[in-house]
């Protein structure tokens, strides 16, 4: 019990179910959401309606999109024999920033990881051994994170790709640009070490 | 142009509008709701219109309630005598808490501030007066925050109060409980000299 009004509990509690609002916040939103002109708060149920109802993977790479095929898929300036696979929609926005890669995507949607319950058929790795049938496409980028399970999909996936006469590659690890060597963690250390270059 | 699909950026924008939601946090909360089942997108949009449309301000004390009457107001076991005056409906959830009160309450619903055009009339003050019509009432408690606002709320409210004849306090200042003196702020310090009491 909290002693606010029940309408005004549920709603809390709705908050804090949130990834990262704790109770404090919780109350915060609840109470901002309360004092919100009408307008403002059809606005913002209504967004959250359109966009779960509009939003849809693209027919090709699975990323997040309002059509059937996504920008990138349908773009004809696109290089459409490379294709760099990310575990999530942020990760494509993110290399799309670089303004550096000109190929397509395709968005996993996960990782393996079977201590959490997700198979390789959970997520869209099919999708991607569907796009390699014909000859166009002649390079994966594996761009999972650099964690574990990310590690663990790139080697899955590039055992099912190797076999279609696809070459494929993986990110490189090293120190961040900018960062401070005191500050990198011993494993990101030994890789850059390992691939170090002669100069 | 963030790069993501129209309705996502929408959905996007409408996090960030919330109070202390930053960018990135508002695309976590954005792909979370997208993550969401049916039922519980549902149950929280839902929750945020019945809260929205049910919660109304008590006819007595101004509080936040589903009913007419807040369950404060209503019930018969409180001091009838006493009212405490508090900005918003968080701080009668922090004084319920130390379960030591036991008078009613007077919400305000903000303080005055010139700077941001609140005025007197904005906030509920007028409703407070009407309360101490009758001889019901012998003290009002001021427990507004306690910042430069909330002192200048309180002693406009004091003056309003004392020709009815109700005697006005107001919460003590000092160090809090359990805190280490030497992270006092120097205004703390002196209001905890100026109230020292005698041992």
């Amino acid at each position: 019990m909290s002693g606010f009004t029940p309408s005004l509990d549920r709603l809390i509690e709705q908050f804090a179910k949130l990834p990262s609002v704790g109770k404090k916040s919780a109350q915060r939103l609840a109470f901002h959401v309360l004092s919100m002109t009408d307008a403002e708060a059809n606005a913002f149920t209504q967004t959250i309606e359109k966009a779960r109802s509009s939003i849809k993977r693209c027919k090709i790479c699975c990323n997040l999109t309002d059509s059937d095929i996504c920008s990138v898929c349908s773009s004809q300036s696109r290089d459409k024999s490379v294709i760099c696979v990310v575990e999530d929609a942020r990760d494509v926005i993110a290399i799309e920033r670089t303004h550096e890669y000109n190929g397509l995507y395709h968005v996993l949607h996960g990782v393996i990881s079977p201590m959490n319950d997700v198979n390789p058929e959970d997520i869209c790795i099919k999708e991607l051994i569907m796009r390699l049938g014909d000859d166009t496409v002649k390079e994966v980028i594996m761009a999972t994170n650099p964690t574990v399970e990310g590690e663990a999909t790139s080697m899955y996936i590039s055992k099912l790709i190797k076999p279609l006469g696809v070459s494929v590659s993986r990110l490189a690890y090293g120190v961040p640009v900018g960062a401070d060597l005191e500050y990198a963690d011993e494993f990101t250390l030994i890789r850059a070490m390992e691939g170090r270059k002669q100069l």
